[in-house]
């Protein structure tokens, strides 16, 4: 008998309705055989509805008496799912991350999880029961409530399948699976059957709102399947893995993009060693994340530095970098946060050439100007205008042949 | 510095607003140099919202998952009270039930506490914080949340007491205090300074919606003082404790009513050994309880035999008594659900005649026909007509001078 752990989020759980279909999907489970232990979120709206009390209560809650408050949530979703097996006649039995023994850090509102004391978990399926747990929650080493911050329930779910060396870790969420494009821009985009891991991470922002990245990094790290489909379809979803060798892969698995950065550039700087240090060291203390970096040479002993913010970040980097650039005798600052970063994401990169000079080709054929490139092993992200974003994520879509799933390895290869 | 536990209801925690105001309260405690553990219910209305959903996953919801279902009402109490008091640089630090370890019997939903390990909350005392503990709820020895059922809170409140050796137990809520009757009868009733623990328990009816009983009963076993009073409004409250020999006391203490009760009497049943239990023992068998019995020695070796039930019962009790009638060759039954009980408490009637004379002849003089007596070592009760309700308290409450509080000993000996 294999074990499940199946993870539903908030609009899984939205109301006694939902939460009664999700009962549905373990019992389903349960029939073919399965073992199954449920890791819940709150309803959704809940959680919000809880801060909206705090903000009520002060002005900056204590955070170890948010987490005492916010874990509510989950703990009222455990106990309805286990009435409504139960009155179906299925064993069911709900834990608290407390009672589980779900031990973090106790760095409240974002706690890691340390380990998971598994004991109570196993007795109680070995007496067949349906383990009910509350995600997004533990304890830390002093008894004190932590939780794990928003989409806490993912990392929950995949660190009690690593726990209980499940079969798989399900995701159950309000879409079908992982898509090889924002379906709102290609309506061609096909929800791909499987992606390794490498790819899942590389494709947050197609997976976002469906997978928390923490939990994908921790499913690598202890090879856990993870399968991401819908609680409001049937269907097979999409199952992430370990990159598989045997497998006849498509060489790009989807097409990323993402319109939250803006892009700073400092022109005409000495190019000498120790100068990117230089400017970005004001940047990152204050503690602002930069995600692109491009450095060219130019003319005269001079470089051209341009690097990406978070929208959020963009003024107050622009102003930091003003003064450094002040300080280097830079010849000027562009700024522009009309920007779009698009990237092809797969493994099979790795080992092709003419990936990237087919994107490239492929972009300038439509007259989109690239105005910054960065690649790792299985990515290559340009930015461009955002105007281009539809225009260029569709252009690649195509180009890649996503839409059919024919690209496969030898096709694909310009 | 003494130790105070204060307990607040439903209505005094019912919204932010409310929470705030009793942190209020909790502060200007503390400023008074007490430390003060504080024991919370959940909102007024949270619990029966819980239910209701409860209601709608099952419709007979497991009682384990009920539990853990309900506990969460008190943990958002808590965090918020907490959060309040950290706002006003006051050191707060909430605990749950299982948190604090109230260890409970294993009877969901009116479980019943065995033992309090106070060893965390004496340590946060010691660290100069305000302890704020959800009241309710506990575990039992598994590790499984469990409730003390409805008021349970009053009972946490009074054990931790207990178990702290505190100084007071102060129970907070929408009135001010005991009255020597209720003053939606007798608009001159009186909030009562002080009271015995017995006498609470006798006057339940005009208590039962301020305190519970089990707390009282709690209270008077380990002797710790309680103190009914006001969330809403300043004052010195009720002080409920041990009768005190040395002070010059009320000898009545009020007149209470309760108008839940029905009567039946099964009339011309053979006057033999062993009637009472024949009589009885198909109500008792059918967990019906009986509240007073009275038996008259009738004529012709008969017997008349009255007793009072819950209203609810009624028809039920009816019922098996007509069958018991047959049995016994009993001459009728007659029921009847429009009596009212009326009581008269105080421990000063211990040691003074002439009080149950003073009570017949009070009411004797409005025509008021009593229709059965029952009396304990410190409360004499008669069932009348329901129509007298009204007067018969009304009459009662000036015929023993409570609502000047002159009802002093010597005074009141007719």
């Amino acid at each position: 008998m294999t074990l499940i752990v199946a993870k539903f989020g908030g609009t899984s759980v939205a109301n006694v309705e939902r939460i009664k279909a999700v009962a549905d999907i373990v019992i389903a489970t349960r029939k073919r055989g399965h073992q199954i232990v449920v890791v819940l979120s709150a309803m959704a709206g809940e959680t919000d509805r809880l801060i909206e009390l705090a903000g009520q209560a002060a002005t900056t809650p204590d955070s170890r008496e948010l987490d005492v408050l916010l874990s509510t949530g989950e703990q009222v979703t455990i106990a309805l799912l286990s009435m409504a097996l139960q009155e179906r006649d299925y064993p069911a039995v709900s834990y608290t991350g407390g009672q589980v023994q779900i031990l973090t850090d106790n760095v409240h509102n974002k706690a890691r999880i340390i380990d998971i004391e598994s004991a109570r978990v196993k007795k109680a399926l070995t007496e067949h029961k349906i383990v009910v747990i509350a995600g997004f929650q533990g304890i830390d080493e002093s008894g004190n409530i932590t939780t794990l911050g928003r989409g806490g329930t993912d990392t929950t779910a995949v660190a009690m399948a690593v726990a209980l060396n499940a079969h798989e870790c399900r995701i159950y969420t309000d879409v079908d699976g992982v898509y090889t494009a924002d379906p709102r821009i290609v309506p061609a985009a096909r929800r791909m059957d499987r992606l390794a891991y490498e790819e899942m991470l590389e494709l947050a922002s197609l997976g976002a709102k469906v997978l928390q990245i923490r939990s994908v990094e921790f499913a690598n790290k202890y090879k856990v399947p993870l399968r991401v489909l819908s609680s409001f379809e049937e269907g097979r979803g999409t199952l992430i893995t370990d990159e598989d060798e045997e497998m006849e892969r498509a060489l790009i698995a989807g097409i990323a993009h993402n319109r939250d950065e803006a892009k700073l550039t400092l022109r005409g700087v000495p190019d000498r060693p120790g100068i990117a240090g230089a400017i970005l060291g004001p940047i990152a203390e204050a503690g602002i994340e930069v995600d692109m970096i491009v450095q060219n040479t130019g003319v005269d002993h001079t470089t051209d530095f341009t690097f990406t913010v978070h929208r959020n970040d963009f003024a107050k980097a622009t102003v930091l970098l003003g003064k450094t650039a002040q300080e280097l005798g830079a010849a000027e600052v562009l700024s522009d946060d009309r920007i779009v970063k698009i990237s092809v994401v797969g493994v099979g990169m790795r080992s092709h050439a003419g990936i990237a000079s087919k994107m490239f080709s492929a972009l300038a054929a439509e007259g989109i100007n690239i105005q910054m490139i960065s690649t790792s092993e299985i990515k290559i992200s340009v930015v461009v205008d955002e105007k281009y974003l539809e225009l260029g994520v569709r252009t690649l879509h195509s180009a890649f042949g996503l839409e059919n799933g024919s690209a496969i390895m030898n096709d694909a290869v310009g």
